[in-house]
């Protein structure tokens, strides 16, 4: 069996990854609000912390009732019990990745958990 | 203590986002590839997968051997025992995020994992 998974460029408003790269350890998501639109509700994760990354446009987060303004290249970690809602600026559209982990689930990592 | 932790644009050859974002589930880096150069080792992990993501640019990953072209906006999924490296194109520069998680590591995810 191949190690690994390849899937193309995501396209419309949403693409949930775990089941196209059979992911064991994560579910990533890309997503895209159009200008002026908001997630439409807003959550928090019993288990999981989430890591946004703005792939392009801007926007913002609010996390526990606090706005975060969000541009492109910014990273966004929010601890499961942060009450969360995104939002696209009223003059631009967001595209970003959410990557949602077991808190608590990393190990050993980088040359820790690497062979070379 | 605040349930967020945010960090602006990655800049450099490598960033590890660990520490910054103060994460538990993962390890997150942004690599960036100049024209016709290499990760300078194969490597594979104990018990973490890795996810890449291309966010601008273009080159390959060999893993196992076998050579998958990657462009801005493809997804590769790495199993822990994938022995890879890294190559950007010998005409353009390649920058991307390395997704590292425990292998098994996750449970309940999105709606399973969210409260609303």
């Amino acid at each position: 069996m191949s190690n690994y998974v390849k899937t193309g460029k995501a396209e419309g408003a949403r693409t949930e990854l775990h089941d196209k790269l059979s992911l064991t350890g994560a579910e990533i998501s890309v997503n895209t609000l159009d200008v002026g639109t908001s997630v439409p509700f807003v959550h928090s994760h019993k288990a999981n912390e989430e890591i946004y990354f703005i792939i392009s446009g801007k926007g913002k987060a609010t996390v526990d009732g606090e706005d975060i303004p969000l541009e492109e290249g910014d990273w966004l970690k929010i601890a499961p019990a942060g009450r969360r809602q995104f939002f696209a600026s009223s003059d631009a559209p967001m595209s970003y990745i959410c990557i949602q982990v077991k808190a608590g689930s990393l190990g050993d990592y980088t040359a820790a958990d690497a062979i070379v």
